[in-house]
Protein backbone atom coordinates (compact mmCIF):
# COMPACT_ATOMS: atom_id res chain seq x y z
CA UNK A 1 0.00 0.00 0.00
CA UNK A 2 1.13 3.35 -0.63
CA UNK A 3 1.32 5.58 2.96
CA UNK A 4 -1.50 7.55 1.51
CA UNK A 5 -3.82 4.15 1.91
CA UNK A 6 -2.39 3.34 5.22
CA UNK A 7 -3.11 6.66 6.30
CA UNK A 8 -6.82 6.61 5.23
CA UNK A 9 -7.36 3.01 6.73
CA UNK A 10 -5.97 4.23 10.02
CA UNK A 11 -8.67 6.99 9.46
CA UNK A 12 -11.45 5.06 8.72
CA UNK A 13 -10.42 2.41 11.66
CA UNK A 14 -11.19 5.79 14.18
CA UNK A 15 -14.71 5.55 13.71
CA UNK A 16 -14.74 2.99 15.81
CA UNK A 17 -14.09 5.30 19.01
CA UNK A 18 -17.19 6.41 18.70
CA UNK A 19 -18.69 3.20 19.75
CA UNK A 20 -16.50 3.72 22.83
CA UNK A 21 -18.58 4.42 26.13
CA UNK A 22 -18.10 6.32 29.24
CA UNK A 23 -19.59 6.67 32.68
CA UNK A 24 -20.48 10.36 31.70
CA UNK A 25 -23.48 11.78 30.22
CA UNK A 26 -23.45 15.08 28.58
CA UNK A 27 -25.02 17.35 30.31
CA UNK A 28 -28.78 17.36 28.58
CA UNK A 29 -28.93 14.12 27.17
CA UNK A 30 -29.85 10.80 28.62
CA UNK A 31 -27.13 8.49 26.88
CA UNK A 32 -23.70 7.96 27.89
CA UNK A 33 -20.60 9.84 26.02
CA UNK A 34 -18.54 8.16 23.87
CA UNK A 35 -14.99 8.96 23.88
CA UNK A 36 -14.39 10.37 20.21
CA UNK A 37 -16.83 13.56 21.24
CA UNK A 38 -15.26 13.41 24.22
CA UNK A 39 -11.83 13.73 22.85
CA UNK A 40 -13.21 16.42 20.86
CA UNK A 41 -14.51 18.50 24.14
CA UNK A 42 -11.35 17.87 26.41
CA UNK A 43 -8.77 19.17 22.97
CA UNK A 44 -11.05 22.40 22.90
CA UNK A 45 -11.18 22.83 27.15
CA UNK A 46 -7.32 22.28 26.92
CA UNK A 47 -7.27 25.51 24.13
CA UNK A 48 -9.71 27.32 26.65
CA UNK A 49 -7.78 26.49 29.56
CA UNK A 50 -4.14 26.61 28.60
CA UNK A 51 -3.62 30.39 30.55
CA UNK A 52 -4.43 28.08 33.49
CA UNK A 53 -1.71 25.87 33.18
CA UNK A 54 1.60 26.52 35.52
CA UNK A 55 4.16 26.08 34.28
CA UNK A 56 2.95 27.60 31.26
CA UNK A 57 2.44 25.08 28.20
CA UNK A 58 2.90 24.49 24.34
CA UNK A 59 -1.22 24.45 23.72
CA UNK A 60 -0.57 22.95 20.55
CA UNK A 61 1.15 19.46 22.04
CA UNK A 62 -1.54 19.70 24.57
CA UNK A 63 -4.12 19.93 21.59
CA UNK A 64 -2.60 16.87 20.54
CA UNK A 65 -2.13 14.91 22.65
CA UNK A 66 -5.48 14.99 24.01
CA UNK A 67 -6.84 14.13 20.07
CA UNK A 68 -4.54 10.90 20.78
CA UNK A 69 -5.29 9.83 23.87
CA UNK A 70 -7.98 7.67 24.00
CA UNK A 71 -7.10 5.78 20.76
CA UNK A 72 -6.05 3.12 22.97
CA UNK A 73 -9.69 2.31 23.90
CA UNK A 74 -10.83 1.30 20.18
CA UNK A 75 -9.10 -1.95 21.14
CA UNK A 76 -8.82 -2.06 24.82
CA UNK A 77 -12.14 0.32 25.71
CA UNK A 78 -12.72 2.90 28.21
CA UNK A 79 -11.58 1.66 31.95
CA UNK A 80 -13.49 3.29 34.25
CA UNK A 81 -11.29 5.97 36.77
CA UNK A 82 -12.35 4.37 39.91
CA UNK A 83 -12.58 0.60 38.77
CA UNK A 84 -9.27 -0.20 40.94
CA UNK A 85 -9.69 -3.60 39.79
CA UNK A 86 -9.36 -2.79 36.12
CA UNK A 87 -6.50 -0.30 36.57
CA UNK A 88 -3.71 -3.16 36.54
CA UNK A 89 -5.38 -4.98 33.26
CA UNK A 90 -5.85 -1.61 31.79
CA UNK A 91 -2.07 -0.69 31.25
CA UNK A 92 -1.20 -4.15 29.29
CA UNK A 93 -4.13 -3.68 26.99
CA UNK A 94 -3.40 -0.14 26.10
CA UNK A 95 0.44 -1.23 25.37
CA UNK A 96 -1.21 -3.68 22.93
CA UNK A 97 -3.64 -1.75 21.19
CA UNK A 98 -1.49 1.28 20.86
CA UNK A 99 1.02 -1.32 18.89
CA UNK A 100 -1.76 -2.20 16.87
CA UNK A 101 -3.57 0.79 15.90
CA UNK A 102 -0.91 3.16 15.24
CA UNK A 103 0.94 0.27 13.63
CA UNK A 104 -1.32 0.74 10.96
CA UNK A 105 0.67 3.89 9.83
CA UNK A 106 3.50 4.52 8.04
CA UNK A 107 6.65 4.34 10.13
CA UNK A 108 7.21 7.98 10.96
CA UNK A 109 3.48 8.60 11.53
CA UNK A 110 3.43 5.36 13.58
CA UNK A 111 6.51 6.99 15.94
CA UNK A 112 4.92 10.30 16.40
CA UNK A 113 1.42 8.89 17.37
CA UNK A 114 3.24 6.22 19.59
CA UNK A 115 5.14 9.01 21.19
CA UNK A 116 2.30 11.26 21.44
CA UNK A 117 0.11 8.55 23.75
CA UNK A 118 3.25 7.50 25.35
CA UNK A 119 3.79 11.61 26.47
CA UNK A 120 0.02 11.73 27.99
CA UNK A 121 0.51 8.41 29.74
CA UNK A 122 3.44 9.26 31.43
CA UNK A 123 2.87 12.88 32.33
CA UNK A 124 6.70 14.03 32.68
CA UNK A 125 6.08 16.76 30.39
CA UNK A 126 4.17 19.55 31.30
CA UNK A 127 2.08 19.51 28.87
CA UNK A 128 1.66 15.71 29.39
CA UNK A 129 0.20 16.68 32.99
CA UNK A 130 -1.74 19.83 31.66
CA UNK A 131 -3.42 17.06 29.08
CA UNK A 132 -4.06 14.67 31.83
CA UNK A 133 -5.63 17.61 34.00
CA UNK A 134 -8.03 18.64 31.90
CA UNK A 135 -8.83 15.20 31.27
CA UNK A 136 -9.71 14.52 34.86
CA UNK A 137 -11.55 17.79 35.55
CA UNK A 138 -14.23 17.74 32.57
CA UNK A 139 -16.37 14.61 33.63
CA UNK A 140 -16.44 16.22 37.60
CA UNK A 141 -17.54 19.54 35.58
CA UNK A 142 -20.25 17.34 33.72
CA UNK A 143 -21.29 15.38 36.96
CA UNK A 144 -21.55 18.78 39.31
CA UNK A 145 -23.78 19.96 36.17
CA UNK A 146 -25.73 17.03 36.07
CA UNK A 147 -26.91 16.00 39.38
CA UNK A 148 -24.05 13.71 40.50
CA UNK A 149 -25.39 11.18 38.29
CA UNK A 150 -22.30 9.83 37.43
CA UNK A 151 -20.96 9.27 40.73
CA UNK A 152 -24.83 7.98 41.79
CA UNK A 153 -24.99 5.47 39.56
CA UNK A 154 -21.45 4.07 40.66
CA UNK A 155 -21.01 4.83 43.65
CA UNK A 156 -18.46 6.58 43.95
CA UNK A 157 -16.75 8.36 47.14
CA UNK A 158 -15.45 11.26 47.86
CA UNK A 159 -12.10 10.33 49.03
CA UNK A 160 -11.98 8.65 46.24
CA UNK A 161 -12.44 12.06 44.06
CA UNK A 162 -10.08 13.74 45.84
CA UNK A 163 -7.20 11.24 45.46
CA UNK A 164 -7.60 10.43 41.84
CA UNK A 165 -8.14 14.12 40.31
CA UNK A 166 -5.10 15.58 42.80
CA UNK A 167 -2.98 15.73 40.04
CA UNK A 168 -5.04 18.51 38.66
CA UNK A 169 -3.19 20.42 41.64
CA UNK A 170 0.29 20.21 39.89
CA UNK A 171 -0.86 20.37 36.46
CA UNK A 172 -2.86 23.50 37.02
CA UNK A 173 -3.86 25.03 40.99
CA UNK A 174 -6.05 27.37 39.74
CA UNK A 175 -8.49 25.12 38.45
CA UNK A 176 -8.36 22.61 41.39
CA UNK A 177 -8.89 25.34 43.74
CA UNK A 178 -12.38 25.90 41.51
CA UNK A 179 -13.37 22.41 41.82
CA UNK A 180 -12.40 21.47 44.99
CA UNK A 181 -14.90 23.07 47.62
CA UNK A 182 -17.87 21.84 44.45
CA UNK A 183 -17.09 18.55 45.15
CA UNK A 184 -17.33 19.45 49.21
CA UNK A 185 -20.87 20.63 48.05
CA UNK A 186 -21.08 17.68 46.02
CA UNK A 187 -20.61 15.56 49.08
CA UNK A 188 -23.08 17.37 50.95
CA UNK A 189 -25.45 16.72 48.22
CA UNK A 190 -25.03 13.16 48.86
CA UNK A 191 -23.83 12.57 45.46
CA UNK A 192 -20.61 11.37 46.78
CA UNK A 193 -20.44 8.47 49.06
CA UNK B 1 -18.24 36.01 36.65
CA UNK B 2 -14.67 35.70 36.67
CA UNK B 3 -12.84 34.80 32.93
CA UNK B 4 -12.95 30.77 34.40
CA UNK B 5 -16.74 30.79 35.25
CA UNK B 6 -17.07 32.43 32.03
CA UNK B 7 -14.74 29.99 30.21
CA UNK B 8 -16.30 27.11 32.12
CA UNK B 9 -20.08 28.20 31.66
CA UNK B 10 -19.04 27.65 27.29
CA UNK B 11 -17.17 24.20 28.17
CA UNK B 12 -20.56 23.00 29.10
CA UNK B 13 -22.46 24.18 26.19
CA UNK B 14 -20.30 22.29 24.19
CA UNK B 15 -22.20 19.64 25.33
CA UNK B 16 -24.73 20.56 23.27
CA UNK B 17 -22.65 19.63 20.15
CA UNK B 18 -22.93 15.75 21.18
CA UNK B 19 -26.60 16.13 20.27
CA UNK B 20 -26.37 17.92 16.68
CA UNK B 21 -26.94 14.60 14.15
CA UNK B 22 -25.15 14.77 10.51
CA UNK B 23 -26.24 12.71 7.86
CA UNK B 24 -22.92 10.54 7.67
CA UNK B 25 -22.87 6.90 9.77
CA UNK B 26 -20.01 6.13 11.48
CA UNK B 27 -18.63 3.09 9.75
CA UNK B 28 -19.90 -0.16 11.21
CA UNK B 29 -22.84 1.40 13.58
CA UNK B 30 -25.80 2.10 12.59
CA UNK B 31 -26.67 5.12 13.98
CA UNK B 32 -25.84 8.87 12.63
CA UNK B 33 -22.57 10.71 13.79
CA UNK B 34 -22.83 13.57 15.70
CA UNK B 35 -20.97 17.02 15.05
CA UNK B 36 -18.67 16.80 18.04
CA UNK B 37 -17.48 12.82 17.46
CA UNK B 38 -17.09 14.12 13.90
CA UNK B 39 -15.33 17.21 14.70
CA UNK B 40 -12.53 15.26 16.37
CA UNK B 41 -12.16 12.89 13.61
CA UNK B 42 -11.45 15.51 11.43
CA UNK B 43 -9.00 17.37 13.55
CA UNK B 44 -7.07 13.84 13.91
CA UNK B 45 -7.56 13.68 10.08
CA UNK B 46 -5.81 17.07 9.56
CA UNK B 47 -2.83 15.88 11.74
CA UNK B 48 -2.55 12.59 9.70
CA UNK B 49 -2.75 13.86 6.14
CA UNK B 50 -1.04 17.32 6.58
CA UNK B 51 1.80 16.34 4.35
CA UNK B 52 -0.91 16.36 1.80
CA UNK B 53 -1.47 19.84 1.90
CA UNK B 54 -0.33 22.31 -1.05
CA UNK B 55 0.70 24.91 -0.60
CA UNK B 56 1.85 23.65 3.25
CA UNK B 57 0.17 24.74 6.21
CA UNK B 58 0.58 25.71 9.63
CA UNK B 59 -1.24 21.69 11.05
CA UNK B 60 -1.03 23.71 14.33
CA UNK B 61 -3.93 26.27 13.19
CA UNK B 62 -6.08 23.76 11.08
CA UNK B 63 -6.23 21.53 13.98
CA UNK B 64 -7.78 24.61 16.00
CA UNK B 65 -10.23 25.84 12.88
CA UNK B 66 -11.87 22.13 12.60
CA UNK B 67 -11.84 22.09 17.08
CA UNK B 68 -14.01 25.09 16.01
CA UNK B 69 -15.73 24.75 12.94
CA UNK B 70 -18.80 23.51 13.91
CA UNK B 71 -19.34 24.91 17.27
CA UNK B 72 -22.26 27.29 15.63
CA UNK B 73 -24.15 24.32 15.00
CA UNK B 74 -25.55 23.91 18.56
CA UNK B 75 -27.84 26.91 17.84
CA UNK B 76 -27.52 26.83 13.72
CA UNK B 77 -28.20 22.89 13.52
CA UNK B 78 -26.10 20.90 11.06
CA UNK B 79 -26.88 21.65 7.07
CA UNK B 80 -26.83 18.67 4.75
CA UNK B 81 -23.63 19.94 2.48
CA UNK B 82 -26.36 19.18 -0.74
CA UNK B 83 -29.22 21.13 0.50
CA UNK B 84 -28.97 23.94 -1.51
CA UNK B 85 -31.88 25.51 -0.28
CA UNK B 86 -30.47 25.20 3.00
CA UNK B 87 -27.65 27.25 2.21
CA UNK B 88 -28.92 30.68 2.02
CA UNK B 89 -30.69 31.10 5.54
CA UNK B 90 -27.21 28.60 6.81
CA UNK B 91 -25.26 31.93 6.71
CA UNK B 92 -27.06 34.42 8.16
CA UNK B 93 -27.98 31.79 11.45
CA UNK B 94 -24.40 30.63 11.65
CA UNK B 95 -23.57 34.13 12.18
CA UNK B 96 -25.87 34.67 15.12
CA UNK B 97 -24.62 31.51 16.84
CA UNK B 98 -21.38 32.76 17.07
CA UNK B 99 -22.31 35.83 18.35
CA UNK B 100 -24.06 34.37 21.02
CA UNK B 101 -22.25 31.48 21.73
CA UNK B 102 -18.17 32.62 21.20
CA UNK B 103 -20.17 35.71 23.50
CA UNK B 104 -19.82 33.37 26.34
CA UNK B 105 -15.87 33.80 26.49
CA UNK B 106 -14.05 36.50 28.10
CA UNK B 107 -13.64 39.43 25.41
CA UNK B 108 -10.01 38.29 24.30
CA UNK B 109 -10.90 34.79 23.40
CA UNK B 110 -14.25 35.32 22.06
CA UNK B 111 -12.47 37.56 19.63
CA UNK B 112 -9.85 34.19 19.48
CA UNK B 113 -12.64 31.87 18.81
CA UNK B 114 -14.51 33.82 16.39
CA UNK B 115 -11.29 34.94 14.17
CA UNK B 116 -11.14 30.77 13.86
CA UNK B 117 -14.19 30.44 12.93
CA UNK B 118 -14.35 33.46 10.52
CA UNK B 119 -10.97 32.08 8.79
CA UNK B 120 -12.65 28.13 8.34
CA UNK B 121 -15.58 29.73 6.48
CA UNK B 122 -13.65 32.16 4.32
CA UNK B 123 -10.99 30.08 3.07
CA UNK B 124 -8.64 32.74 2.51
CA UNK B 125 -5.73 31.12 4.00
CA UNK B 126 -4.12 27.61 3.41
CA UNK B 127 -4.87 26.48 6.42
CA UNK B 128 -8.51 27.47 5.78
CA UNK B 129 -8.94 25.67 2.51
CA UNK B 130 -7.02 22.65 3.98
CA UNK B 131 -9.49 22.27 6.80
CA UNK B 132 -12.15 22.74 4.61
CA UNK B 133 -11.15 20.08 2.45
CA UNK B 134 -10.57 17.72 4.95
CA UNK B 135 -13.87 18.23 6.41
CA UNK B 136 -15.33 17.90 2.82
CA UNK B 137 -12.80 14.60 2.84
CA UNK B 138 -13.86 12.82 5.36
CA UNK B 139 -17.66 12.00 4.63
CA UNK B 140 -16.81 10.57 1.29
CA UNK B 141 -14.51 8.37 2.47
CA UNK B 142 -17.16 7.28 5.11
CA UNK B 143 -19.61 7.01 2.43
CA UNK B 144 -17.48 4.76 0.07
CA UNK B 145 -16.57 2.50 3.12
CA UNK B 146 -20.69 2.15 3.78
CA UNK B 147 -21.70 1.23 0.23
CA UNK B 148 -22.65 4.71 -0.26
CA UNK B 149 -25.58 4.96 1.96
CA UNK B 150 -25.26 8.22 2.86
CA UNK B 151 -26.14 9.14 -0.60
CA UNK B 152 -28.95 6.77 -1.53
CA UNK B 153 -30.67 7.98 1.73
CA UNK B 154 -30.40 11.36 0.49
CA UNK B 155 -30.95 10.92 -3.64
CA UNK B 156 -27.27 12.51 -4.18
CA UNK B 157 -25.92 12.74 -7.49
CA UNK B 158 -22.28 12.52 -9.05
CA UNK B 159 -22.37 16.21 -10.50
CA UNK B 160 -23.02 17.18 -7.13
CA UNK B 161 -20.83 15.66 -5.23
CA UNK B 162 -17.90 16.75 -7.76
CA UNK B 163 -18.78 20.37 -7.53
CA UNK B 164 -19.30 20.61 -4.03
CA UNK B 165 -16.14 19.00 -3.68
CA UNK B 166 -13.84 20.50 -6.01
CA UNK B 167 -12.56 22.48 -3.54
CA UNK B 168 -10.41 19.85 -2.35
CA UNK B 169 -8.44 20.05 -5.54
CA UNK B 170 -7.26 22.98 -4.84
CA UNK B 171 -5.76 22.14 -0.98
CA UNK B 172 -5.02 18.66 -1.79
CA UNK B 173 -4.49 17.81 -4.99
CA UNK B 174 -3.30 14.12 -4.14
CA UNK B 175 -6.15 14.01 -2.12
CA UNK B 176 -8.28 14.71 -5.13
CA UNK B 177 -6.71 12.12 -7.31
CA UNK B 178 -7.19 9.45 -4.65
CA UNK B 179 -10.70 10.18 -4.73
CA UNK B 180 -12.04 10.79 -8.17
CA UNK B 181 -11.86 7.41 -9.52
CA UNK B 182 -13.40 6.20 -6.10
CA UNK B 183 -16.29 8.43 -6.79
CA UNK B 184 -16.75 7.32 -10.62
CA UNK B 185 -16.79 3.92 -9.31
CA UNK B 186 -19.55 4.59 -7.14
CA UNK B 187 -21.41 6.03 -9.52
CA UNK B 188 -21.11 2.70 -11.58
CA UNK B 189 -22.28 0.92 -8.68
CA UNK B 190 -25.44 2.97 -8.74
CA UNK B 191 -24.25 4.47 -5.14
CA UNK B 192 -24.69 8.39 -6.68
CA UNK B 193 -27.75 9.53 -9.41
Amino acid sequence: MTPLADQLAFLLELDKLKAVLRRTRPVGLERYENSAEHSWHVALMAMLLAEHAEPAVDVNRVVKLLLVHDIVEIDADDTFLYDEAGAAAKAIKEVAAAERLFGLLPPAQRDEFMALWREYEDRATPEGRFAYACDRLLPMLQNLANDGIGWRENAVRFEQVIRKNLPIDDAAPALWQYVLPRLEAAREAGWLG
